[in-house]
């Protein structure tokens, strides 16, 4: 598998590890990760830090000419607010571990001519049914269910 | 001036303060606030604490049930990160301090049905004025230019 993926999947599984909602993306930019990220509701209490949000943020400020070149890789289709995000930086492509378990904002991201790639990851579904058998509750939250 | 718009627009005075970008959000539930947030990019070096996502973080992690209730008043139009945290959320209803300076997903938050009310605000747009006059590049680099 794609070297990226695996690095926003071992994101993801260190989520798992902490108690958290396994979702696990990586930013790259110039063949190399910029950026690393996992969902933080449940270490850091935060409503805003998905995966996507985590990775962004751990990437630090950066020119929008970056974005424009950099590929966002994330284990679990994303959401409407990290979509945004996408979408607001310009960032032209998206690589998506799997999008069985939830379904995010793919069309708008399509209608606004980003390029998707969704891999139907095993991995990446495993670990989402793993943790949602066990907290529901938590996974509902995250999506504002 | 609505007391919750003022609330938002002290938040931007005190981001201005600090040479952030003068953009406030509170989020109100049930007559009171819940959360208060501003921009900060310049202040913590954050490519997502735009005003809005802090004010949702600061509000902590909420039942849906809250959110579906919720109103968050924000002095600029909100950017498609912004918009796409209250289409994760559902929350119904946006008040926003003016459009003029920046226009955000508007269209797409109507399209969705969420209930928008534009204030045209001069104050909002007069802090506006003033920090792009003095950092620019900051301000594009906060909107992905």
């Amino acid at each position: 598998m794609d070297i990226f993926m695996q690095a926003a999947i071992e994101e993801a599984r260190k989520g798992l590890a902490e108690g958290g909602v396994p979702i696990g993306s990586v930013l790259v930019h110039g063949g190399r990760i910029i950026g690393r990220g996992r969902n933080q509701r449940q270490q850091r209490a935060s409503a805003i830090l998905h995966g996507e949000m985590d990775a962004l943020e751990n990437a630090g400020r950066q020119p929008a000419s970056v974005y424009r070149e950099a590929t966002l890789y994330t284990t679990l289709s994303p959401c409407p607010m990290c979509s945004g995000a996408v979408l607001l930086y310009g960032i032209p492509r998206l690589v998506i571990g799997e999008n069985r378990t939830f379904m995010g904002a793919e069309a708008h991201l399509r209608e606004q001519g980003v390029a998707l790639e969704v891999l139907d990851s095993e991995p990446c579904r495993e670990l989402m049914a793993r943790f949602i058998a066990r907290h529901p509750d938590v996974w509902n939250e995250d999506i504002g269910v």
